[in-house]
């Protein structure tokens, strides 16, 4: 029998690392497969560092993008990371783009899907990438898209969390614990040597979610005590059997 | 060891009945403690046909209503119901009914709440609930408030669905499945004598519910065979260790 | 056979004449009997005019308020003007006084109700008078209120234009051409001695809103040929037979 | 002299008769010409039925649902049905797919147009729907397009009840009586033969919408007795003489 | 040391002059460079006076606007005016469209930009605008853009006053007084012949804004005598160093 | 001629310190007096490690919180901080205690207020300082309040950043650099001996917002190298003479 699965979908090639690493790392270790798709390298617009260095050009860019990502997923143990090089800045996906993110959907057959709010006036590709996300959901539930194959059922997506996250409109209702992969996380984050001021960054935001998960698990009477949490926001409800 | 337990705030004595029969008696089921507080009996505004009557008075409207109260009660399976009697159209709760409620919210120590949505145009009752609720919930955890007593941890609190369910706000995030317990609901609902031209409209409601449990389970896959189903709204972020 | 009728709340007891004074003349030239309820003078808070002149006690700024509002009122054929003196700045309604006005809303059963945006945060009186506008809707359409009366029906409460329209989340879905009535509603509105610098502004909003009702009449193919109109937003759903 | 007219866009072939099969049937009895435009057959998406049966192939698919809804559109007194077939999951439209929809607005002149909610996460077809609808709606009013043909005026664009409404964001601000013609509806309902599993649906959507024409014509003082109602949100505010 | 730079995007050419008119010429006569770029001359959709004329062509219609919008720019004291010829009704831009705006916004290097609201039912042109806009103002910043030019810093993209202003989810936060510059906004409103029927509709929307200027500068006691304002509302948030 | 002032109204004793101890100090290093007025003492509900002492009583706790509160006003440079002593858990605030409040707005003449976020389902003492904070801003307006008195201007009321800051529907459109006085604000914050637990939590929250500071003020190019922020939302728009 085959393992559960999860769909994470990265408009660029770092953002599943700061956003959604330790669910990632979580679900790996339960089990899961986990399956990131890069839709761009975000060679364009979120390599600055590198595009400071002499002679630095696209290729090379994308090369490095790709081996950090690479390392990055290493260390999350990712199950597979694909890389779409769909160009960034801004993201744009034809019928053909989207027909193949159907493709990974329907391979993959996740237990829920990962991806961007749905708002980011900063950065419209990440806005792009979830509507996306949405559509190619859609399609791979058709039973006449490539009819044979296996339909897709009515996983999650899940927003992960935007950078500036007050300006997205985004409202986390789930809080996941990853204390216990709290290191590969951070490993995985030290893998983007292009964006090391954000290392700090996101840890603080690791820890101040672990506040809200202790929080709503306790109130003032205690709570689960987690160190490093990550929020995400459900775009379907939940069908359950308790409450 | 103490069963686990759940609190429905009902602004009228008829409301638990239509809008979470269902999670009570399912619950109920599973082992739970429920119980009811009805802070009024919605003598004044909720109870047309009995004023209809030749020579009706309030004390008889309240009877009325309180037998038909427990009755539904009974009928599912409910722990404990309690009258607060406090008067409707419009309800108002001064400090002393606020801190009964909270006498009530800490000796329950419920793992979930269930109140109205938060916005009503039609009936202000249901919103006002709502508000106290809250406000109840947050004095339940204060250390400071009758200190020694044990507080609050940090519980859902779920709305209920309104009637007229679109103009209020209200978006469902969470279906439970309550086929197994649907006779006690519908009995439930037939103890409401005056109020017979919601039995159907709220059967429909729980059908057409398990439509959207069966599309959120499976979409075009199929899904879970739910039959009768109840939407809630979540006022908190959840906890979790899985997504 | 009784004429139809219409209800104005106000908070204030100018109010009603910058915001619906032509609401109130065209259907009162259409034989509708019109009341107005000014639920405080506004005698603490917008009569700034009368507090400069020396002497000034809040006996006279009430009896000077009246007199205005009295004189606006003829201007606008308005059938009955209340004013029911609770106080302003802030306006507070305790259960006796909600009670008054139900007992207004039921003598009157308006075919519709016309109070303030739901969101003011320059003037929270403005809010709070709609909150009671509802909460007494409610009250005069439960049977066990006074039984024996008759119980309101469902009239619209439309919310009438605020100042500072964009600052209030009030977005109108109706515009009325009160071109006919145009001339009442500035003679209504010149009764305002103390608020001289508004005269024009409010003749300039209905100008605009003419534009509009031309825009939604006709579009760029012409449309209405309305030059003053006033806009609301409902609260309550219509039932129609056609679209 | 000609007749008044409506025109619906459905994005895919059967959304017209479970969404406002009523108004269509309602309208036609009162001697509008009522036309429907089907971006698509759904056969894609929407055909889940067909496409379980053996060796099925898309043309067989979109026979099929023209035939369907073909029937239906007789069934409701549709004074015509055009099918544009641009394909499903997801719909797109180019530039001439847009000016052929101009073509038939301008043509069809209607007093009020039909479509999809503006937010649907579980089908995207319909959103993208809607969002062309306003796009050509706004075509039409240029006097620049097409110099010399009778421009469009400004009709209301009714966004029709969404499957999972809740989830949509859709707030329904008229209803509309349908029990007149509820017997058509429900004959174009049955013509769905490939989606059976929500005739009965349906039905219930229907009648519940009656109770809700109910209390918002009369409260709990009655109200006009309607038995099917359909729901619509209206995008562009009302033009009215009297409130 | 170069001036100070400002850039406005608008769909069609005379947009720029009802909606930010008063901001151009205030900034223009502070030393500010101000740039617009007419992304088509809403040649189509915006120019029905000229259409009603015999004969009419589509480069004499935009021939007929770019002087109306030349004229208007000169009584601005606008810096530079570029006419992108897109297309109207609808605008559309493809990815060497946006590229060529991307380099207007690296060129100027503005302090702030100013687009349209980003709803508009009545005109798709104006929100896609918006998009666009925002889609641009992210790949000027990005280092990967054209290595070696200047990026683009983090200039605030202001949304100036919609037609029919609360149909379009439009909320001012930023009230700017132009009462410096209003004899030169009125006279490149004059400059827009076609379009005579709105002159004195946006000389009193500037009117009724100075209002707001106002009362927001000081309540009651008094405030900024303004008598010619103008509205926006700003995308992202403001960095400063006094509250 | 008397300084610029400013007022912060904090339900608890101890909200201002996390929520803007940064802006008091601040803003007192440039001159300004300002006052905090501290409507309850948190004494129930935000007293837990108090009341978890042995014999621990009300006026205990409220002395002990009062000690914190005026050390670490006096770490901040507060001009005047005044306790209200109105209870908590629930805050209640009769006519009498709002009028004191608006003797303090009018004696302080603030340039600006500061209070809590509008929503707050965890902690309704939260909102419900903001509401009366605007009532009293409101009835401090009115002439008719204590006439003779010097009125108040139309200062902005800031909304200072609420615990689990996403849930509160809470959106930031200013950050305010407080690097200048981080050491103080800190220093305050270790005033809070009963809540340790939140001392490095405000940290990282400082340290996260003079992230979105930086990007904010140059975006990828680079912006003010703050090193500690925070972050507030404005109720009502800014009058300006330069965007």
């Amino acid at each position: 029998m085959s393992n559960k699965s999860a769909l994470v979908i990265s408009a660029h090639s770092a953002d599943f690392v700061w956003r959604c690493g330790g669910a990632i790392a979580l679900h790996a270790s339960m089990g899961y497969d986990v399956t990131v798709v890069c839709l761009s390298y975000g060679e364009r617009g979120e390599s600055a560092k590198l595009w400071k260095q002499e002679g630095m050009t696209l290729e090379a860019v994308k090369s490095a993008r790709q081996v950090e990502a690479e390392n990055a997923a290493k260390a999350l143990d990712v199950h597979d990371i694909k890389f779409f090089d769909l160009g960034d800045y801004p993201l744009e996906m034809d019928r053909e783009a989207k027909f193949k993110l159907v493709d990974v959907i329907r391979a993959v057959q996740p237990s829920f899907m990962l991806s961007h709010s749905t708002y980011d006036p900063y950065n419209t590709d990440h806005m792009y990438a979830t509507q996306v996300a949405l559509e190619c959901r859609m399609v791979a539930q058709g039973w006449g898209h490539n009819p044979g194959e296996k339909v897709l059922g009515a996983p999650q997506l899940y927003l992960f969390e935007p950078h500036q996250t007050e300006q997205m409109g985004w409202k986390p209702d789930t809080f996941l614990d990853i204390t216990p992969v709290w290191d590969k996380k951070r490993a995985a984050i030290e893998c983007m040597q292009g964006q090391e001021h954000l290392w700090d960054y996101y840890t603080r935001v690791a820890e101040n979610r672990a506040n809200h998960f202790r929080r709503n698990s306790g109130g003032q009477a205690g709570g689960r005590k987690a160190e490093y949490a990550e929020g995400f926001q459900s775009i379907f409800p939940r069908t359950v059997d308790e409450l």
